[in-house]
């Protein structure tokens, strides 16, 4: 089951956008491994969790073109951009691999359910790719990512040894400190949480209001659980495997012998 | 766990807009039931997922108020609508059930990871209210949800008496049939499937190329498995439970004795 070669052809998207800082670090911690393109979304596309455009017509850009590395931008949603990859870009071969991120802020517990950067992942995924999504606790656009870049290779090199199942994909996300405070890498699940205190309530200058969204997060899993959020906060680095198929199949069994359609 | 008490504070929400007739279905589907505070996008959200506005600033307009039913406009996605329901409608008390749909259109499958109803549902559960979306497998505008009524009101008071577990919500997919040809309710698994050829591209005036995203669905499920979509075409009402955890971990275990970090 290990993908063996290392000439991989390697596919890189994200949520912040092909400008961002983030998606940078990740092109440099991939170049040893392959051939990269990168089709990343035009602007910042955070929060748009697995959407697609609908009704909307999409815009592909070619940015730049080296040796090992071809740029993308797309001006849909990062989901859009897997889709847009495999439809104008790999039609004769899907990539070997791939990864989403650096993703500047935490994906971890129910971030991951709004989330970019793990949507395309979830896109990688339906379309057979095997998929990772990486993210940093820090929100700095400044961010430096010296220790996840480094954690980052390790990772990949476990994982093209021993990679996750198909049908599912990893969400990786590494604490804001630096690489000898990061006490190791752990495998765990997403955490109990949400968000609190959502809106910021203004006026306009007609006398209308309108809203911002803020909110702060809610941590709801219990402190001494190892989840994903609880084990950042101590300063692992947390890796959560996500499915797919988001079935309760106890759910079926249960509520089938409760409700009786006869 | 019955919610027992039949005068309740419905939440009702959708993917394709206030106007829509599908959420004007549901509406007359869940007055029996008690007060309706209705928060649906102005305009059509489908394919949304779990997509937050970030960056953007949202509106809330009232539309109606008369007894019995409450109807706002507002301005983000499904997802958002729930968000500023919980944050500026129900601050005292939460709603007893959050309906979000009749969506216009198959939310069976992998459309569950994309649907904006579902992402509604999503929300309403991470604010651990019980949440159910409907979905009819007609893209019509003008579909007929009779039967989708009848039956959806039978699910409903199953699921007053016998709710499903928090964090889990329902995903209710009617056929596109009339009421006598439906074979029946049955609760099964969400169906293998991906979306192919999934762009059709143009070029505009100015001699660019842009893309409007289209797509066939294609079933990966094997025929003679009760998955959603298969059960659907046979003539059935599919219910899947869905998990807001959607960490596999069996996936865990196997990794963390693969994977080793010493």
């Amino acid at each position: 089951m290990s993908i063996s070669k290392r000439n991989l052809n390697i596919l890189i998207t994200n949520d912040d956008g092909v400008k961002s800082k983030g998606i940078s670090a990740l092109i440099e911690m991939m170049r040893e491994y392959g051939e990269i393109t990168v089709v990343a979304p035009f602007e910042a596309m955070s929060g748009m969790s697995a959407a697609l455009t609908i009704g909307k017509p999409l815009r592909l850009t070619e940015l730049k073109s080296e040796e090992g590395l071809k740029v993308y931008a797309c001006s849909g949603t990062p989901a859009d951009c897997v889709k847009m990859a495999m439809n104008q870009l790999f039609t004769d071969k899907a990539p070997d691999l791939l990864v989403s991120g650096i993703n500047h802020g935490s994906n971890a517990s129910i971030a991951s359910l709004y989330s970019g950067t793990l949507g395309a992942a979830a896109e990688g995924t339906v379309y057979g790719i095997p998929s990772i999504g990486f993210s940093h606790y820090s929100h700095h656009r400044d961010t430096d990512f010296t220790a996840a870049v480094h954690y980052g290779k390790i990772i990949i090199e476990h994982y093209l040894k021993n990679p996750s199942r198909p049908e599912v994909f990893l969400n990786v996300n590494f604490p804001d400190t630096d690489k000898d405070s990061i006490k190791g890498i752990k495998f765990c699940h997403q955490g109990k949480g949400q968000w609190i205190k959502e809106f910021e309530e203004r006026t306009d200058p007609y006398g209308f209001h309108y809203y911002w969204m803020t909110g702060e997060f809610f941590n709801l899993e219990p402190e001494n659980r190892e989840s994903d959020h609880n084990l950042v906060k101590e300063g692992y680095i947390s890796i959560v495997p996500h499915k797919i198929d988001t079935t309760d199949y106890g759910e079926i069994e249960r509520l089938s012998g409760l409700w009786s359609f006869n």
